[in-house]
C-alpha cells in the first residue's frame, strides 16, 4: 500500500522455501518487535501460505522470552515451511483470510518466490482498498536475491561449506587422491565459491571450483584434475550441483532423465548422481589413486552449532527492520542488506520495492571467476569472509 | 617383547587408516609423553608404515608446544595416513629400518589392521632378539575394536552424526516428507545407531534405523516407511552404508558391479548409489510427497569444530598411556578403553595383547536393536551419550 500512518490491527508472519540455520532468528525478530508494539495479535502461518490459505494459524502473541531465545538458536523453520508457488487466485484467497482475521501487517520470510507472493498479496489488498502493510524479509542460502549484497542464511551455510572443505582438505592430505565435493547451488555459485575460505594453508584446497555461471566441460574438467594431480599429487574439487554443459540444463538433471520436477519447474538435483558421474570420468581417464565424491546435500542448510554470528544477527535485524518500517507506515516492500563498509565490515538495512527482489535472481559476479573458468579467485574471500565469520583453525605438522 | 626394564633409544610413531577428528590428539599425546622422557629421538612416519618402509621420517623431538596445541585441534592425520596392509615380508622391512635407526619404541595409531601390523612387527623383532616396545593406540570412527568399550574417533563422529540428524529432523518437520540418510559403517552399526541421540523432542527422528548387523529387506523397508508416514506424516531414516540382503554383500556394492576394491578386499561403498536406490524404491511404492536422501560420506570423520571433548581427552590419554607402559618396560601391547562407570561416566585405560584387537572386529550388540530389526532402542543412548558429549539444543514452537 502507499505510505500511510500506521494502523492498529493484527499481524501474520510466515516462513517459506528451503529452511536455514537463521530463519528462526528472523521469525523471533518479527515476534519480539511486533508484540512489543501492542498493535494487535500476531499469528504464525503453519507451513507458509499453505497454512494461511487454510487458516491454519498459531497465536504468537504470548510466547515466553526464554522459549523465543531457544527457537532463535534452532535451525529450520519453526512454523513449518512451504514450497507452494501461489498465483493471483491463491493470493486472493490469502487476502480474504487476512481481511477475515483483521490482519493489517503481513510479514513473509523467504527468497525471491516469497517476495513475489508478497508482491501479489499487496496488489490484491490495494485493489480492494484494504490497508495491508506487506513486508518481505530476505532469506536464502543461495544468496541470489537482487538488491541485497547478501542474504540471511548464506553466511552460516558458507561457514558450514568452508568448515567441511577445511576438514576434507586435511583428510585428502592424509590419504592423497582426488576428492570431488558437490555443493548446493542450482543457478548461482555463491555457496560453492565460499569453499575458497578453506584455502588457509600451503596448497590447501579446493584446487578447482566449478560454478553454474560458467559452462562446464567434462573433458576440460578431467584435464584440470590431471594437471592438479601432476602439480601437487592430489586434488580437491568444489562443484555446484547446477553445473551444466554449454546450452544444456544442469548435468545432475541430465544424468537422471526421470528426476522429479517440483512446483517451480525445477528438476530435482539432489542425490549422488553428479558426484558419482564425475568420479567415473576421472577414474576412466587418469591414474590418480583414490577418487571419491561427497554430495553435501541438505546438511548445508540446517546443521546446528555451525552458525555465523554475523548471519544470525543480520537475520534478526532484517526482520526487526521490516516490522519497524511497517509499524511506522512505510509502503509495503522488502528489506535489503546493503554493505556500507568492509574494513571494518558494516551493513545498512534498507527498504526496497517488492518487485525489485521478486522472481528474478542474482548471479555470482564473473570478476570472481578465473580466466580458465575452473576456479574462484581469492578476491572472493574479501566478500564472503565477514559473512561466514570465524572458522576453525588448523595447523600443519609437515 | 617380554617384560623388561625400559631402555634408552629412539622411538617412531605413525598414523594409519581413515583419519578422525582426534587422531592428532593421540599423536600429540605420544610426542609430549615421549619427548618429556628424554630417552632418545622421536621420528614420525610419513603416511604410516608406507613412510617407515622408505625411511620417510620426520623428526618430532623438538616441535614447539604452541604448535602441538594447534595440531591436536586439527582433524585428520597430521603425519599422513596409509591404507597399506603389510604382510610378514613388509613388516620385516619395517623392522630393518627400526634397527638401522636404533628405534626401540614403536607406536602405531589405528584400527584393527594397524594392531595386526604392530603384532607382526613385534614378532619379527622378538625373533631377532631385538628389544622393541611395540604399542598400538586405538582409533576408528567405526568403533569396532575388540576389548575396547569404545574407540577414540567414535565419540566425535557420533556427535557429528547426531548433530546432522538433529538439524535434518528439523528440516524434515518444516518440509515434511521422507528423508533417508546413509551413514558410514561397513560392518558395524555403531555410528548409524548414534543417530538416536537426535531423538530430543516429540516425534523426533530418526524414526527408522537400519544397521548391517540385521539383514535388510527392501520390501520391509518400504512398508516401514509407509507405516511411519501414515502415523506422523513424515519419516527420517538412518541407514548404514553396509546394509545387505540376507546372505549377500553390502547392497551399496551390489548396486555398482564395477565399484573398485581396496587393498583390504573391501568394495568401495561411498557415493550416492544406495541413497538414490532407496529413494527410487519409496517413490515407486508409496505417495509420500518429498522423498530425498543424503549420503553423509567422508564429512563424518574430519569435520572441524564438531568434536567431543570426552573423545579428544581420551584420544590423548590412550596415547599417553601407551608411552608410559612402553617406557616402564611393559610387554608390547595395545591400550584398551574400559568403561568403569556410567553415572558418572568413568573409564580406565588398560594394556591388552596385540592379538586381542588385531584383525577381527566387534559388532553392535543386538540388545540395542528392536524386535522388528528396523530401529535402535533408546537404551543405546546410555551407551553413546557420554561419548558424544554436549549436543546442540533445539526448541519447538509448534
Amino acid at each position: 500500500m502507499a505510505k500511510s500512518n500506521s494502523i492498529h490491527g493484527n499481524a501474520v508472519v510466515g516462513q517459506s522455501g528451503g529452511p536455514t540455520c537463521v530463519i528462526n532468528q528472523s521469525l523471533v525478530g518479527v515476534i519480539e518487535q511486533f508484540t512489543a508494539s501492542a498493535r494487535g495479535k500476531l499469528f504464525g502461518m503453519r507451513h507458509g501460505v499453505a497454512g494461511l490459505s487454510k487458516e491454519d494459524l498459531v497465536d504468537l502473541t504470548r510466547v515466553p522470552k526464554t522459549r523465543l531465545a531457544g527457537i532463535a538458536q534452532t535451525p529450520s523453520a519453526a512454523l513449518g515451511s512451504s514450497r507452494d508457488k501461489p498465483d493471483v487466485d491463491y493470493c486472493q484467497r490469502l487476502f480474504e483470510v487476512c481481511r477475515k482475521r483483521d490482519i493489517r501487517y503481513f510479514f513473509y520470510i523467504g527468497g525471491n518466490d516469497s517476495a513475489d507472493t508478497a508482491r501479489i498479496v499487496n496488489e490484491v489488498a490495494a485493489s480492494n482498498n484494504y490497508p495491508l502493510h506487506v513486508f518481505h524479509i530476505p532469506k536464502t542460502i543461495d544468496n541470489d536475491l537482487r538488491v541485497n549484497d547478501h542474504t540471511p542464511g548464506y553466511g552460516s551455510a558458507a561457514k558450514w561449506v568452508a568448515s567441511a572443505f577445511i576438514g576434507d582438505d586435511m583428510d585428502n592430505r592424509s590419504l592423497p587422491g582426488v576428492k570431488i565435493n558437490v555443493v548446493m547451488g542450482r543457478n548461482a555459485g555463491f555457496l560453492t565459491a565460499a569453499s575458497v575460505l578453506a584455502r588457509v594453508a600451503r596448497n590447501s584446497g579446493p584446487h578447482l571450483v566449478y560454478v553454474p555461471e560458467v559452462d562446464f566441460s567434462e573433458a576440460q574438467f578431467v584435464a584440470d584434475v590431471q594437471a592438479t594431480v601432476d602439480r601437487i599429487g592430489r586434488c580437491v574439487v568444489a562443484v555446484s550441483e547446477g553445473v551444466h554443459r554449454a546450452g544444456e540444463c544442469a548435468l545432475a538433471g541430465e544424468l537422471d532423465k526421470n528426476a522429479p520436477i517440483d512446483a517451480h519447474g525445477n528438476k530435482l538435483l539432489s542425490g549422488g548422481a553428479l558426484g558419482d558421474h564425475l568420479v567415473r570420468l576421472v577414474k576412466g581417464a587418469i591414474h590418480a589413486g583414490r577418487v571419491r565424491s561427497d554430495t553435501f546435500g541438505y546438511l548445508q542448510r540446517c546443521f546446528p552449532g555451525v552458525v555465523s554470528k554475523t548471519d544470525a544477527a543480520e537475520a534478526r535485524k532484517a526482520a526487526q527492520t521490516a516490522v519497524k518500517l511497517a509499524l511506522r507506515g512505510e509502503p509495503s516492500g522488502s528489506v535489503a542488506i546493503i554493505r556500507t563498509g568492509n574494513r571494518p565490515y558494516k551493513v545498512a538495512f534498507e527498504r526496497t520495492e517488492l518487485a525489485n527482489v521478486a522472481r528474478k535472481t542474482k548471479h555470482l559476479d564473473l570478476k570472481y571467476v578465473n580466466k580458465a573458468g575452473n576456479n574462484i579467485l581469492d578476491s572472493f574471500k574479501d566478500y564472503v569472509a565477514p559473512l561466514a565469520g570465524e572458522l576453525p583453525k588448523i595447523e600443519l605438522l609437515v
